[in-house]
Order: structure tokens, then C-alpha cells, then sequence
């Protein structure tokens, strides 16, 4: 297969993408469960998807939370979420720490797989009116879970008027054809290279 | 006074505020109070603010909300926060409206210095850990508010400690030069152009 090849089977299978988009927003009234991807280097990524939450958690929407990678460290938001809104919002941290800290392919994959069963599941339920995969985008990059699989879920089986949000670096070129609203959070400054850590409040 | 003159002006001007951030960072141990800006014309800002006050929260923080701009409007957060955290958060919601929908900017102005004096407080208060200042770059922008103030204030009346966060597209350059971490949200694709309207949970 040459580089040629490659490129044009990439452009085909955009245009398939876009095209099933389309066809997904023809006759749309204006509103609509919409595809969201937070996407960059910046921060952000995730504190707006729990942003997102709380409002819908404020306007009495059923939600829910699906980690991918974070779940063995990042456990604030998990607990008030679950202690205060609990009746309104699931919370399923099913992450064990980045790769490079659990130094296990096959059990991150696992963790990954588990992960995506939940969400297809949270996702099909059309109670719940929002579903945030929070650092989805990690597991996607490194193929612990098959983008082609979670593009084909959104647009063929995602309720309607459903809200999906996935966060996280490097986003699958696949997942931004198929979205409704993407942004990418730059990093224009960063206080790590002033010698500070990460921070209660501000980090996790 | 020529276009020469005045970008020499903003040149002296900017390196004071460096010079004066670069003392401040001297002999800094790694945790300091931050202040963060959220720029740009993509979603986010005020989402990952508010995700961040959640996060502080969480660690049983103390910490403020002020809204500059949206506060006739955008009550989901304010009633949720204040009904489940009062305890842990403040929120002052002085705007009422975008200046386009009140036509009137002596009154503007008059809530955007308000907001401003009760920041001052919450910030000067060495209790509260984060302030979020919602959509002051707004008032910044149309001039409500003097940048240079906000700047000193910051620079020389800020606990060491404090978190401030600052969101609103058109960040001032003097503001970007003080702040310690900056992110910039841009948009990549938006569901607006598909005729779809502002939603529940995910603009408001």
C-alpha cells in the first residue's frame, strides 16, 4: 500500500463519515442530542465537560460520567457528584491511571473495553440526557478501543436528542468529522514551567 | 502621539508587568495562587470556571463565583451551587445581560465596578481559595473596567495562595502578560451553523 493509497482511503472514509453526518441533520428540527469533542494541549478539556454536568444536573437532566483513564486518581468530582446528585447523575470510573503508569497493555485495553461497554449502555438509555467520556480520546489514540466501532455507535445508535461529550488530546481525525461542536483548548501559558506543581482545585 | 509611539508605550508597559510577575515568582516555592485566564472565541471558559469551582468544592475549598455579564440569565449554576454548597460558595451574580440586550452602559458600567468591589473582597479574603470573576474580560474589553486597576490589583493585593480565574473572550495583552496559565479556547466546528439553537446543559 503506498502513501497514495493511504491518503485516499483516509479522504474516502471522511466523506463516508460526512456524508452519514448529513444525512443524520437533514429534516433536523433545531434541537438536537449533539456530538461534542473537546480536543487540544490546553487545560480544560475535562473541567468544562464536568461544567457541562453541573448545568444539566441544574436544569434536572438525568446525566452521566464515564472515565476512561483518570479513575484511580482523580476521585473529588466522582464524590460530590455521587454524594449530592446521585438520583440525577451515574458516575463509572473505570480508568486505572494512565498507561505509563500501569505499564499493562492488555489491562488498560480491558479497562478501555469495559469502559465503552458502559457508555454504549449509558448512551442507548434515552432517560439520560447527556453522557460525558471523559478522556476518551486517550484510549482511542492508542487503540484501546476502535474508532470505527464508536463512530458507527454515535451515529447509528445515539438517541436523538442525546448529548455525548468526549474529551482528551489528540482526538481521532474520525471523531471531528462526525462531530457537531468541537474545540480544541490551546495552551497559551503554562505555570509548570515556572517550577509549579499540580494543584487541589486547579489539576484534580 | 504616533503609531510608533503608542506600540513603544504598550512594549514599556508589558515588561513591567512581567518585570513585576518575575519578582513575584522569585523564590516561589511549587504552589502558588494562580491566576487563570480563559480566552478565546470557542466554548469552554466559563464551563471549565465553573468545573474548577466544582473541583474546589470537592477538596471542601472555599471559594466565589462573581458573573460580570450573564447574571440575569444563566441561573442554573447560581441555584445549584448555592443551594448544595453555600457553605464552601459565594456567588454574586452582577451582570444583567450583554450590553446589546440592557442599551445602556452608564448602567454597564455601574454593575461591572460593583462586581468588581465585591471581587476586590472575595479575593482580598485570605479564606476563599478561588474566585472566579465569569465574563469580566468582557467588561474589560468595552472598558467598564480599567485593565490597568485589575492588573495592580492583582499583582499587589492578591493573597500569595488565591486561585483567580478570569474568563471571556478578547482577553486583554496585560492581562495575558500577568496570568500564570492561560488557555485559549478556539472553535473548530459549531452546531450553529447547522441551524441548531443554544441547548440546555451544554450553552446554558
Amino acid at each position: 500500500m503506498t502513501e497514495t493509497d493511504d491518503a485516499a482511503r483516509h479522504a474516502a472514509k471522511m466523506a463516508r463519515i460526512k456524508a452519514a453526518r448529513d444525512r443524520m441533520m437533514e429534516g433536523k428540527t433545531d434541537r438536537k442530542g449533539l456530538v461534542i469533542v473537546h480536543d487540544g494541549k490546553g487545560k480544560g478539556k475535562s473541567s468544562s465537560g464536568f461544567g457541562m454536568i453541573l448545568r444539566c444536573i441544574a436544569h434536572g437532566m438525568p446525566c452521566a460520567v464515564v472515565q476512561f483513564i483518570k479513575g484511580a486518581w482523580d476521585t473529588g468530582e466522582r464524590r460530590i457528584l455521587t454524594e449530592h446528585f446521585g438520583d440525577l447523575c451515574q458516575f463509572h470510573a473505570m480508568g486505572e491511571g494512565f498507561t505509563w503508569e500501569t505499564q499493562d497493555r492488555a489491562r488498560d485495553i480491558a479497562m478501555a473495553e469495559a469502559g465503552w461497554e458502559k457508555a454504549r449502555e449509558l448512551i442507548r438509555d434515552p432517560e439520560i440526557r447527556m453522557v460525558l467520556l471523559d478522556e476518551i480520546n486517550i484510549a482511542l489514540r492508542y487503540d484501546y478501543l476502535d474508532v470505527d466501532e464508536v463512530v458507527r455507535f454515535l451515529l447509528e445508535e445515539k438517541p436523538e436528542m442525546t448529548h455525548v461529550v468526549l474529551t482528551g488530546r489528540n482526538a481521532k481525525p474520525e471523531l471531528i468529522e462526525l462531530a457537531d461542536l468541537v474545540t480544541e483548548m490551546t495552551m497559551v501559558k503554562h505555570p509548570f514551567r515556572d517550577g509549579i506543581k499540580a494543584q487541589k482545585g486547579v489539576e484534580f
